[in-house]
């Protein structure tokens, strides 16, 4: 019996800044995704408390048992974020760090999709390697092909910062259903 | 004419918890020092907020100016630094975010040394190259060799966490003194 | 109705020496591995040339061809390497490159495991996060954890070189039997 | 008294087929260099066996001791080299595996360039980081910036497979600048 099941993940961006070309790229995902795929905005990463231990040692924050939890009802995981110093930005690995630590931990044997978008020709694919290796600690079954890097992302957008170039959004639609078939594929 | 005058190298630590094991070698880095070499303590990586480049448009937070121009006027940079989920602890990659912002960025041609300790054998070696990778983006002048990772180090601090252990503290000792060998040599 | 078929994995030695820790640690495979898995060498990627193009138009190699095909019909792959110079040994990224581009390439959606031994307490550990990176290229699903790094493997054999450490034995047979339900779990 | 002797420098290149875009970099070198700096063609990474360490033990292949001599004389060593499978080519990583084990490592101390090109926009990018962590073992200091990845390279060389493209073409040459610089500062 075929699964037929509607699948909901969640999204989160590595950006806080409001006018952020990878806020962009998540804000287009519901309507590039298939008509089996559900994809939710998670925020929250911008209310986290830089990690530290003596810090949870008096319970975690609210943004971080929330999003845990909301991660952890998703069948899926998707990241948007751009590059900092040729690695993950400070803000979403303290978010990664979090969660990381909650107990019943979210991301074990989640499905994941990374997507990075910048102004530079790269389109942040240095962040996209280091950002796997941390996946590979907590245990999340990371999406291999295509990947999704939007160079020049700026040249994209629209003024309204909607994500308008056709080829870029047939792309992410393309992976969006290779990733709803992948978790099928590989849920636990 | 040789060069010996004193050189002044700052150390910023990567863990914001009152009994970390890396805040435990930073301390011990003066007395480990050679006599050539004077190590500052910098902390406020645990003051700024989390990057957002909007907040940057309205003028850098002043944790983020003063350890800046803390690194400007040091001849060296030691990073002391546990390792969070396989790389960077979040907290010390947005200070370099935020740092890597700067006008006259502070890492340029500066000479760095790596250091990290963890309760496991690794002592943290898989966030010393995710560090380099991104130190390459800054222009910092990575030291290599001899590497120090401190692995099981809660073994090798004393009650009061002071590091104890004869060899380790030989070993960083020597490190210093290559580092200090190494600052005079690449120094811009 | 549950999967019960015997599971077919072959095994790759990035050693090339006769007296190799992690030839030692893979020819005890198929005795630690579980039931319905069963384990077989597959050597050849010393007979190899270096990969050159203007030879891969004449022709694969025939020690290409036939690893490669013995990957295809393969449930799943394990690597056992050292490492060397901080990442994998030449002459199995060679063994790679050539695979890498053999039609119908072979290690696509294929159940990976990586193994590593070394003298040092690291047990090869920065190598397998550069196999893994390689390994997003030709689209294989790589297993996480537990991950296996045998340090100071030289103290894990016996006089015949056969892997003698209980403790390790242990720990690699209960990672063989999580693989097993890995493959199950993702095959294509 | 500034240093203004002619510093050497010797290429290697990572691709062994005739027709290499990054051979048509490298080849591009002497002329773009900066007067002071003279750069000489390494070739017999292609001649070297895959390394093992009782070939090893039978003595040093000569074209491996030959390079290691080339490099030891030379103030400095350039890689051209291409990307396979996100990561270092075999051949190049092979040679550097027998290079390191060298007696008197030639690599130590020694300052080295990283350029790439490929046919992808990426320019190779991925592979200089691995290229950089394998060569922290070796005690290299590697230039940062600016860095060079050539991207699209098909269409930046002439039929004659020269180097062409004018941007490119500077941009090499002021790299080419800054690294004799840093040679001149770094230089143990």
């Amino acid at each position: 019996m075929p699964d037929t099941r509607t699948l909901h993940v969640v999204s989160i961006c590595g950006s806080l800044r409001q006018g952020s070309l990878n806020a962009a790229v998540q804000r287009a995902l519901p309507e590039l995704a298939p008509a089996d795929l559900r994809v939710t905005t998670l925020s929250g990463i911008g209310d986290m408390p830089l990690y530290n231990a003596d810090l949870q040692a008096q319970g975690f924050p609210k943004p971080v048992t929330e999003m845990a939890e909301a991660i952890r009802r998703a069948d899926g995981v998707i990241f948007c974020s751009p590059e900092y110093n040729y690695s993950v930005p400070g803000a979403l690995k303290n978010a990664i760090d979090w969660l990381s630590r909650v107990p019943d931990q979210p991301f074990a044997n989640k499905p994941v999709l990374i997507q990075s978008a910048s102004q530079g020709v790269f389109g942040g694919a240095r962040m996209q390697y280091h950002l796997r290796q941390i996946l590979v600690f907590v245990d999340a079954l990371v999406f291999n092909k295509p990947e999704v890097t939007v160079g020049q992302a700026q040249n994209k957008v629209d003024e309204a910062l909607k994500l308008a170039d056709p080829a870029t959004r047939d792309f992410i639609g393309q992976q969006l259903a290779a990733f709803a078939k992948f978790i099928r594929r590989v849920a636990a």
